[in-house]
């Protein structure tokens, strides 16, 4: 059995992508993760505190799904097609991104660094593999690779909302089918 | 002075805006908006009802401001390009995309109907302008209007996640700006 301060922070991580900060009340942490009634201001001074630590770990394991994909050996192009298509679960939502508009993210600054950690990370490692791609010769040298990796990130966050707003997955799988039509376009062909 | 109706529905069109469904109490909208107690069941069967009628106004007003840029007098491809950077409030987050990930949109069809309908009228607006930029040859027959319009609705839904992570207005212009790039390099110029 895991310590209580684990059991605490997967409850917690499981809550927050459910139902996201505001709604999770410590004692629906406490139910969720079976822990007594004493540990929770043991271990975390306080809610945010807690969340900041399920949201730290969330992201981790994001980052643990995406490295394989973005590392691989295929062409960096191909690469930046697997990141799109990788399977995600449409219905349930980002659980990074679902954070972004509870109020708190405004003032608290420890429950958005693990956000911004993640986005960082994700916008700078797609932005490299796309460098990667015009050293390849795959990909024009005008395009800023910045810029496009900050609008495949917002397509698969932008993605969620939809599949979310529709109830549907399949409208997640449209805009991300979209993006890798744009990627085709773009994509410079070695000459044979 | 509005009536009590329209008094309840504009202050809960801001506190859904700022707070979200779940974070917004009944209380919050008699206080906000200087309405009776009695009054808010007078009219509204439940929150929910009330909540949607909110919705629902917040998706006329931002129909109201897309039709005049998606039915100007420009070229098609020029109109989604006054779409993609038309002005918006980056960090207050998009008043319908920001609802997707509020536990009840999953069940409850009354208050997913506005967000649903909001987003299918952006989308098949847009699919309609990208139709007439291929009539005007200045779009690829190739490319699937439907895929490529879910793309740009969720290049600025993730635009407003990713504003509102990094508290920074820029990251969502940092996105639309891709998109642009991307709109760029597949625009077919007409042969002078």
């Amino acid at each position: 059995m895991a310590n209580t301060r684990e059991q605490l922070v997967a409850a917690t991580k499981e809550l927050l992508w459910e139902r996201g900060y505001e709604a999770t009340s410590p004692r629906a942490i406490l139910e969720k993760s079976g822990a007594g009634q004493g540990s929770f201001y043991h271990h975390f001074s306080s809610k945010a505190a807690l969340a900041a630590a399920a949201l730290q770990e969330a992201a981790d394991d994001m980052r643990c799904n995406l490295e394989p994909i973005l590392h691989s050996n295929a062409p960096a192009l191909q690469r930046i097609r697997d990141y799109l298509t990788m399977p995600r679960e449409e219905l349930r939502g980002c659980r990074i991104g679902r954070m972004t508009h509870e109020p708190i993210i405004r003032q608290d600054e420890t429950l958005r660094d693990p956000i911004v950690a993640y986005f960082s990370y994700a916008e700078q490692e797609l932005a490299t593999v796309l460098a990667e791609a015009q050293r390849e010769g795959a990909l024009s040298e005008n395009i800023n690779v910045d810029d496009l990796a900050a609008t495949l990130l917002a397509t698969v966050q932008g993605g969620y909302v939809l599949a979310r707003g529709f109830q549907d997955p399949e409208r997640m799988h449209q805009a991300i089918r979209g993006a890798l039509t744009l990627i085709d376009s773009i994509e410079q062909k070695k000459e044979v």
